[in-house]
């Protein structure tokens, strides 16, 4: 058996750990909620009790080569210190780090949870045949990863790929960040609901009225599943997520220059919903996509064959490959490309 | 006497020529017009005679280590190929390249001219103690370079650094590229004359209307100088490039969280009528700007002094020190950095 590795992917609800061969190959996976209001201690020696017995588990044949973990918020990458996080409340400015290295006697490498998907996507999902790529994940924010010549680019303090803060309507909807009108305000799950309500006060919206007022745990899912029925005005909150989508993506395309731009996180799942609209923005806002776009759609599956021998031509924006599990391969990659 | 390169700078208007220590020392400089409608041949031919007299008179010691010539237009970097360029007419798809080694017996390297400003500044100019910056090139329309770990960042196919396409206002005025209200729209020389026009027909300003019937070459720098003699109209029109400017920086600064970013093109001489407003949007409409910036306005000269000895940690948003000079001495950098 070869050497592995542990991915964990440390959500504010969720907490899954892996095991991965060095190869990329699932060992096996681990899905604990993560019960952040017993407090930072008690999660991270659940975490630790779970990497232990994972670690023994397939430690008879294969050395355990590192251990990666995705967090959702700032990271300090020098200290390892998690600097900021709003899903955890009590985890600002601690030596996470530090304090599971200590635990667990193995080399840790912390990163956010977006990089660590960007590099799950290219190691192991759609981006396997480039070596740059970003990843947009829409969740309850909107986060994002670059990747450069295989690896995070990280930027000057950590905090390169914050798309969820690019500017769509320069004066609209206020964002958390004190600016106006950024991404995460046009694709995020919590502004696909926002939107939809908004369709519902101008009062001309009956089914996504009645699906408010009769369904309490109103969401996106909900707003998407009104869309693919066939209602107008759930189609109408999916055409503006690909309208936004589509200026900051060609905004990308026009800075950067890219093989591949990815689309993963729980929204990405509404694809065939926002899609039309993000291609048709993509293409009127970016010569440079226009000049590079393959001739049909690029199913994820088949990314990899537009890619030839001599390396990438085409301008490809798809769907995340790893759904859901992007971030936790990802993660596992972290101690294999430390270097 | 130490080696040399031979940099040129092949503008449609002026066509300028300097010998450069390898160190960054200029040797001498040649400016010639650029008799575009006398045909490529007569130019390159122009171009290949005053490289051959700088040779020569400095050949006497030290080596032609090569020549770099940057370009306004679409560039293929493996081929050498000049793909496309508005300011040369007749220069389409032409191996531009292989016909002035051929000429000269010498290595050409053939990069376009917002790329080589980068490099510039990068090596000679603002960002000589950084390693990743990008410059915004205010002229006729607004180019830009992006350079990371002292290289030029081409893109797949050698599009990066589009900046004057990043969406500003999403339906705002219709963009030559066919996309609407791009950062060209609202930063160039030409926009401010456009915008400037706009300010007249609303009918309420006087000075600029005055400027404009009388002034039969009214121009940006016409607005300029309306600006800095205090006529708010004028004033009204910088501040649009401020703002327009400010949002792309953010843009930026929010994806790639860089150290520098550099203000060059004619256009950056009106800076401090613009620079105010840069400023308020950029911190309003980026946290990672608003937690990185340096305490004052970072003056070209010292922005130096602020990137300490462990790499820099504050984000500088300044003008090109080499002025309209970049480009030049950016491609006269390009043969010592092409492997």
């Amino acid at each position: 058996m070869p050497n592995f590795t542990i991915g964990v992917d440390l959500g504010g609800t969720n907490l899954r750990i892996a095991a991965v061969e060095e190869q990329g190959n699932l060992l096996e996976k681990v899905s604990l909620g993560t019960r952040v209001s017993l407090g930072r201690d008690y999660v991270i020696s659940e975490m630790c009790d779970a990497i232990r017995r994972l670690t023994s588990h397939y430690a008879h044949a294969g050395k355990l080569l590192g251990i990666g973990i995705g967090v959702p918020g700032i990271i300090d990458i020098q200290t390892g210190y998690l600097r900021e996080s709003p899903n955890l409340p009590g985890w600002s400015d601690t030596p996470v780090r530090a304090e599971i290295e200590l635990r667990l006697g193995a080399p840790v490498v912390l990163e956010n949870d977006a990089n660590a998907a960007a590099l799950g996507e290219k190691w192991l999902g759609v981006g396997r045949h480039v070596q740059d790529l970003a990843i947009f994940t829409l969740g309850t924010g909107v986060g994002g990863g670059i990747v450069l010549g295989g690896k995070i680019w990280h930027g000057m303090t950590g905090m390169a790929g914050e798309f969820g803060h690019i500017a769509i309507e320069p004066e609209g909807v206020p964002c958390s960040c004190g600016s106006r009108g950024c991404l995460e305000q046009y694709a995020s799950a919590t502004a696909i609901v926002r939107m939809a309500r908004e369709v519902i006060d101008s009062g001309i919206a009956p089914q996504l009225s009645k699906a408010a007022s009769s369904d309490p745990d109103f969401s996106a899912k909900v707003v998407y599943n009104l869309a693919i029925q066939g209602d107008e005005d759930a189609r109408k909150v999916f055409r503006r997520v690909g309208r936004s989508l589509g200026i900051a993506i060609a905004d990308l395309v026009n800075v950067l220059n890219l093989p591949m731009y990815v689309v993963g996180g729980g929204v990405s799942s509404a694809w065939d919903a926002f899609a039309p609209t993000l291609f048709e923005e993509l293409r009127r806002r970016s010569m440079i996509y226009a000049a590079t776009a393959p001739a049909t759609p690029v199913d994820p599956h088949g990314a990899s064959a537009l890619v030839g021998a001599a390396g990438p031509t085409k301008t490809i924006v798809t769907r995340a490959l790893l759904g859901s599990d992007a971030g936790l391969f990802g993660a596992a990659m972290l101690p294999l490309l430390r270097s």
